[in-house]
């Protein structure tokens, strides 16, 4: 146990070789020095960040770092989704090649931000100099239960979400529950939306301790910041992680029950593309793809109507969507063909057959898709 | 045994479950299209080759491809080292992802050409949907007996060479010999130096096999096409191969005896940098780099001056350049500081002790090197 405190959770992501800590704790930002040092043989931390994130941590993950000894450099690059193209990876190439003193395959990279950042850091780790360790300091919620496990790296292309990339495992992860006060609610949302899903996929108990701490978990004092409990926090995050961790553990490479993660996303992914990724948030399109693909299953007969009612009233007590007029079936099913899951033309979703068990089918029909798009327009 | 003939010979890098097959064979283009349908669950072929080489094989490999099953397409690149860039890479994934049908995560990829169509076809294998898998079909000495077996992928940056890229084992090499009859000469012979550094480093017998061979190797007809014996080319190709082979799978991502790999590469890279790609072909360069680290190994009085004399007499024999006047000590010395092998500031470097036995050393002063760069401008 570090001195970080001592309501510190550890999950530790079993990946033989590749294995790793996810440490969660408030107050955990300063512990990511020491971390580092760890990691880096030629003590040196380049931190990447983004420009929403970066003026709120940096100068304090900074300061960890050359507290224990490290050389330090922070590389920032503009906010967004927009800004996670192949493009922005080459700009920050080009920083970190610029350092003096340089960088070497001992440099430590280091992700401070939400899932973007987590992405661009662990790509751009997985890509210069054929390959740096990184450790990541998630400060969004989603990244907390989500992209920060797994090692999944990469940018955006113009065809679709996360097109670039590469399977990049980070050294450890280290989650300061603390940074999340400063998040917008909705972007809270958007990391519930990926809770409920790990609830759907394995752990019905999680959704009903999702229900009875919604209100908490969105607390707000009145400047606006959230006020919720850091334990109670730290016990969603600590759950949610390892459901995740357990998953990858099983399936590294996603050639198998790693794509049970991709539920809500297949619809979602498409949604969020077709709408365009800065006018919805991630969880928000997710929250439509649960809603859509159990409309599938419930059609097939597979999953009880009332279940997928659960899933919906969970999803609507967060604040999250559970419908959305106007959206082309025709132009979701041709989005869904061109995703990177699919093989061979194939439409291949997870589908639930009750709460927390899911399944891949690859024979979705282009009439169940329209079907669902109704469902998600207000069809009964 | 495949049917493209009885003289093929075949070396297994041993890498667990990314272990792969290397078959060398006259008319092995042709047995293309049966591996990569092996790869291929979709069923679907991507073909990346440069300018000068995709009008030579490109069709005949479609055409293997396509008899096997296979939708094929071709994506092509501008020939040449300076052509190896991020930017190059943007523009393959855009071709890549505009496809139709589109690439999914069964699709191959096979590299068609020398070492930089490897090296970028692989990367963008590397980083397209987080990971394709693909074959080589190498189609000069230096890409056979090098740059295809072991994994690097990757392009240039203005900093370096090869400073951005992955590790991505490729599932199969394709090494047709009688590619090679189309290569200038002076193509070959930067093979051949990449064949003495294998000798150097692990196999004395191999250099005087090159030394009595050499001759043959570098016969040429009258309408200037190379006129090696098939079978000859073949062992020479294959016995290479088994040595780097065995290097890449004691140590696969270059954190121990792959690093023997670089010998008289870490001079080399400098020299090649510093007097621009385009007018220095990586053997020339590797083989100055051989000649000057062993003058350093020499005046360490590790190398004995005789041993060091022969490498540089068999490099000779190879039309290899063993001397180069008005290089700048300095500039070498500073871009050895910002090589990605360098950790914490030393200058790393595999020094022989003789011929087949090298170590790695991480003190070689700035003296050494005012000596060697001396010694390749003529100083005795």
């Amino acid at each position: 146990m570090t001195a970080t405190g001592n309501n510190e959770r550890l999950i530790e992501v079993d990946l033989a070789d590749r294995s790793y800590p996810v440490r969660i704790a408030p107050g955990l930002l300063d512990a990511a020095g020491p971390a580092a040092a760890e990691v880096s043989r030629s003590r040196s931390a380049v931190i990447v960040t983004e420009s929403t994130v970066g003026p709120l941590y940096a100068e304090r993950l900074e300061a960890s770092c050359q507290k224990a000894g490290l050389n330090t450099a922070v590389l920032q690059f503009p906010a967004g989704e927009k800004h996670k193209t192949l493009q922005t990876i080459s700009n920050l190439l080009d920083g970190l090649f610029a350092l003096d003193p340089p960088v070497d395959r001992q440099s430590v990279v280091i992700a401070l931000g939400g899932g973007v950042a987590g992405d661009m850091a662990g790509f751009l780790a997985a890509c210069a100099l054929r390959g740096l360790p990184w450790l990541q300091c998630p400060t969004s919620l989603l990244a907390d239960v989500d992209a920060s496990t797994g090692g999944k790296t990469g940018v955006d292309h113009a065809a679709g979400k996360n097109l670039i990339g590469a399977f990049h495992q980070p050294r450890g992860v280290l989650i300061d529950v603390e940074t999340l006060r400063t998040l917008p609610l909705a972007e809270l949302r958007n990391g519930l939306a990926e809770c409920v899903k790990h609830a759907v996929i394995r752990e019905p108990e999680l959704l009903s301790w999702i229900d009875s701490h919604a209100e908490g978990l969105q607390a707000r004092r009145d400047d606006g910041r959230l006020n919720f409990n850091s334990d109670t926090m730290g016990e969603l995050i600590a759950r949610n992680v390892a459901i995740k961790a357990r998953v990858v553990a099983e399936d590294e490479k996603e050639s198998g029950v790693r794509a049970h993660l991709n539920f809500g996303h297949t619809i979602g992914h498409a949604i969020e593309t077709l709408v365009g990724y800065e006018s919805m948030r991630h969880g928000e399109a997710v929250s439509l793809g649960m809603v859509a693909e159990n409309a599938i299953a419930a059609g097939r007969g597979l999953l009880p109507q009332r279940e997928a009612e659960t899933v919906r009233e969970a999803l609507s007590r967060l604040a999250l969507p559970v419908c959305r007029e106007g959206l082309d079936a025709d132009a979701v099913w041709q989005y869904m063909l061109h995703d990177k899951k699919n093989r061979g033309g194939r439409i291949r979703m997870v589908l639930a057959s009750g709460i927390g068990e899911v399944e891949m089918y690859d024979d979705i029909t282009r009439e169940e898709l329209d079907r669902a798009i109704a469902v998600l327009g207000g069809a009964a």
